[in-house]
């Protein structure tokens, strides 16, 4: 059977490719960046590629296609976007119509991919520096926020800025500042340390996203730009079309996590 | 007589509208980050701001406007860039047709501005940090090559990047290597230390914009990507119409060079 951890990226992309691998992509292909994705046509890029630049802490634009092309210079040279994720969401006019395991019906020479910046590089740091995660210990995924702090608006797109939060000791959130500094291209420093209320969290027990973790007496929340604003912004544009991975099913690219740290 | 060097932006950029002060703005505003300017038709707006994601050495981004406008969300919301820059440079077809002081005649609700970075910001950081720079004790511009290293090239824009050159001791080059990694968005970090035939610069007594400058027998030539690269990609793509700033004529923003430290 494959080591499907220490698979190389071209490899295990071969494999989804294949349909021979076609669950979650946690912890696949060890050591190596996974994206999220999000596939608009021409029309829209623009306005998107701004959104990104506009928002980096939310929105940290890896890597970007060619129009029709479906590889990328720096992150997938011989990748496929049209087969090389294991599951996509495909949405017509903001209506989720479509799941399927490859996009090739869907996709022409006026679409443009982009690779964006995931938690799981910074997470990975932050457990080498023995910083604990409650979700990864509670066996869940993050709970995510919608606040009230607003995007900066780029051409149609528009709307509040989304969060993940993580509760740590305020020793564990300074060291995790200082650490997540060389992470800009995976949502960097915390958009806040502290007070939810303060932009517009009411229950930290009722995610918008995602599963609840317990904080403990001598923990604060920490808060993460988090990479469902773009996806939430762009379906809120409700073009006629955009596809992305299906949660938990990222990209796999060619460039390490170290490769990242600035 | 007004104070040009401890003027504010909006005050300083109020003078340049109304044709008060009209020459270079080197050490006016000090403190306040100034910036390249390059305005195209739409069309071409998303090549460019995809040339200057992946190319963030030598096209480092400061802010774009919305289509039409003349104002910036960040370095300038009360700017008018059809005047706010002392001298511009008009090219059509890639032709240089006009040198105007402003630019009201040609712009429509079609075109799209771009700031970029400045190596002015970083080279205050090298002063305070005690480390000289030749051009500046010489009094005259930096030296600047057109080398071998192909940009990353997006949609229509490729060509091979240009360099600024500053001689120091391998002491300073590092130190200065150690400072500009925090200047991400003004060109930072060094792209070549030492020598320079290793991308194709053959005699450093000849740049090919800007002047020589001495090179003491202790010193290294150190070498930074250069923002005459957008300018010069842009224009080989012969775009029907490009506006930008003329030499030393440059955009002066609301924000300080003490925000872009990172």
């Amino acid at each position: 059977m494959t080591d499907l951890q220490n698979i190389e990226p071209q490899a295990l992309r071969k494999l989804i490719r294949d349909k021979k691998v076609t669950g979650h992509t946690s912890g696949m292909a060890k050591g190596y960046i996974q994206a999220n994705v999000v596939i608009l046509p021409l029309d829209y890029a623009y306005d998107f590629l701004k959104f990104c630049f506009k928002n980096p802490k939310t929105c940290p634009l890896l890597d970007i296609s060619e129009v029709g092309e479906v590889n990328f210079s720096k992150y997938g040279k011989d990748a496929d976007i049209t087969t090389d994720v294991g599951a996509y969401r495909v949405y017509e006019n903001g209506e989720l119509i479509e799941t399927p395991t490859d996009v090739k019906h869907l996709f022409n020479d006026q679409m443009v991919s982009f690779l964006i910046g995931c938690s799981f590089t910074f997470e990975h740091a932050l457990l080498e520096a023995g910083i604990p995660l409650r979700h990864l210990e509670e066996g869940h995924n993050v709970p995510m926020y919608i606040t009230n702090i607003p995007a900066e608006p780029a051409g149609r797109f528009e709307g509040n800025i989304t969060v993940s939060m993580r509760p740590m000791t305020m020793k564990d959130a300074i060291r995790a500042t200082e650490i997540t500094t060389h992470f800009k291209n995976v949502h960097g420093t915390p958009i806040h340390i502290g007070n939810p209320a303060d932009f517009g969290i009411k229950d930290l027990e009722n995610p918008d996203f995602g599963e609840p973790v317990k904080i403990k007496d001598n923990e604060v929340p920490v808060f993460w730009g988090c990479g469902v604003t773009p996806q939430s912004v762009a379906l809120d544009a409700k073009p006629e079309l955009i596809i992305t991975h299906a949660p938990g099913h990222m990209f796999i690219t060619d460039v390490k996590d170290s490769e990242l740290s600035d």
